[in-house]
């Protein structure tokens, strides 16, 4: 670390790092989101961000943007340069080897594994290193990569799309449209960026959702995974035509065997079909984000469901983010609510949520929540 | 009215008559809302607002401020000058007879019976007049003032509180609190600047609310209205300990015949009580608020109740203003909910609300929210 603050110029070159790496928001899965500034005598002289997967990281490309010029430069990087051979050499490496003089990372990296391993490689190579600068914004570009490398799990992200009363659809489960057309433009960028979307097979009846991101950059389609304890998902569901995977989790085991005729016929549509631990007739979610984090890399993992399975996610903890969007409405008391949730004993024991941010989407206000640090 | 549009002194000058009015925000119950500004060679000479019932107008006191100077003055008065003889003299005539040149009002008199005749009289007497310059705010000062003289009937704002799943409290009732402190504080600038405050027998025996307006400068208690078709408030309430008149609305008639000893009891706590006709054991609003506006020459009526007599309100279309506080909370779906509406046939026939504003009072956001008008 360095012995001083980081400067004012160090936090803007760091902004701009912070600001390219959101170029591959929806594009780097598995991979985490990374920008890097090299800057010479006060001047930028070669940027980049990771892209895709397979693709040069961000710190090859700002290198290869600054030839030369990259000798005696400082790199400003989102995320600490790797330090081991994956698909690409190591950025460490990379940056030592172009005489750069000073590495400034917002953070180390997140797999406890190997964090600090380029730093201190930079650092045996007579490169100056500091980390630490911008940390909290460069944490949020990837909160599901940190998440997936500290725990094996997602980070979950609940959307909810509800009228003021807090109702989500009629009793006859009719739903569309709850908000208008910005917030549900907003909706397909949440997607975007997801690894992977979920949903219930109730969801799946009554709305026969595509479930995909329809963005204009061409994206990758974010793995569509339906938990669907007893394989009632129709092969003619609308999910099944649509590019990219669709997951179909059935319940394994004494709970609910599901028919094996229903999944050949879910296989034949298209579908993988896993089987996973149930529990009183629905899929558990421990387990289920296990099999995410590990077998699918999923970072975030984008929850569109109804009444009872978000609410089971806020019930059992296992949710990081909640992203309601809140239309000018009222649908009354018949109408489905939010969450079903066990009542609270007292008024001092009901769920309190943290609103970070609230932003308007044409006549809709979308809150954005994270779910307090217990 | 002046063949010339306004000019941007004028709304400058009503704009300040607008502020001064808001000095009569909690205190001239029945009378409306009134600010006047002298102006003579484009400096203001005098100005007042009219602060109490039985007290001068703001044209009094604004002309008693200018003496001499008024002659040959502007007035701005936000709204049009009387011409009867009220319990004060009539301001159009004390106008004329100080020698101001010009009147500019917001708006006329809503009374439709003497709309006019005060800026006539001003005409008759050789005054220059003008009126509509900034008749929105105006209009926004005396919702209830206007109401009353053009149907008879209040303003009724409807207040409610809840999480933000559209839960205003636990199935058992307990609803103290869901919002934080700074949201209750409104809360009684609400109540301080409304006529009368109704809630439902329902509410009294769940909370034991005051219904008193708890602000720091001294106001007359708005008059608080119990609806108890059958007389179940007991003579212990804590309302009825309270400064301030409360009205108890028993049901009168066939449907449930209110008991002769317990409307003495109530009398002898220190209640009125009236009856009014009721239709499947609630109180008919219609003749409700005929009466409030008649008898108690109600403005503002502000609506304090639960699920069941908002949503009559709202359903009944006898609503102008719906005040929704959001608390970040989440109550479950056990929980009670925001308003009892019949369930709409379709998505397209849900009630579509207005938001005017959005404004946060500590973590929770109060919205605003206006009637569509038909």
């Amino acid at each position: 670390m360095a012995d001083t603050p980081f400067s004012a110029a160090d936090h803007a070159f760091m902004t701009r790092a912070l600001r390219l790496a959101e170029g591959g928001l929806r594009t780097t899965d598995p991979n985490p989101r990374v920008g890097c500034v090299l800057v010479r005598s006060g001047e930028v002289v070669g940027e980049g961000w990771h892209l895709r997967a397979g693709e040069p990281h961000a710190e090859v490309r700002a290198l290869e943007a600054a030839g030369e010029s990259a000798h005696g430069a400082t790199a400003y990087v989102t995320l600490e340069p790797c330090a081991h051979h994956g698909r690409t050499p190591p950025c460490a490496e990379a940056l030592a080897r172009a005489g750069v003089a000073r590495v400034v990372a917002a953070m180390e990296d997140p797999n406890p594994q190997v964090a600090g391993q380029g730093l201190e490689r930079l650092k045996v190579a007579g490169v100056e290193t500091a980390s630490g600068l911008m940390e909290g914004p460069a944490r949020t570009l990837n909160p599901g990569f940190i998440r997936r490398m500290q725990t094996g799990r997602p980070h979950v992200r609940l959307k909810m799309a509800a009228s003021l009363d807090g109702r989500t659809a009629l009793a006859s489960g009719e739903s569309q449209w709850i908000t208008g057309q910005a917030a549900r433009t907003d909706v397909h960028g949440l997607r975007a960026r997801s690894s992977a979307v979920v949903t219930g097979i109730g969801t799946v009846l009554a709305d026969d959702p595509r479930l995909t991101a329809r963005v204009e950059d061409a994206v990758a389609q974010p793995l569509r995974v339906v938990l669907d304890p007893h394989l009632a998902l129709p092969p003619e569901a609308a999910l099944l035509r649509e590019p990219g995977r669709t997951l179909v989790v059935a319940a394994a085991g004494g709970d609910g065997q599901a028919d094996d005729g229903a999944e050949a016929a879910l296989v034949a549509a298209g579908a993988e079909v896993i089987r996973l631990p149930a529990h009183g007739g629905t899929i558990r979610l421990g387990p289920l984000l296990d099999h995410l984090g590990a077998e699918e890399q999923v970072n975030e993992l984008l929850v569109e469901t109804g009444a009872t399975l978000a609410g089971a996610f806020l019930e059992a903890g296992l949710w990081d983010e909640l992203v309601l969007y809140q239309a000018p409405h009222l649908l009354g008391d018949a109408a489905r609510g939010l969450f079903r949730l066990p009542e609270p004993a007292s008024m001092a024991e009901r769920t309190t949520l943290r609103v970070v941010e609230r932003r308007m989407f044409g006549d809709d206000q979308r809150l954005w929540i994270r779910r307090e640090e217990g």
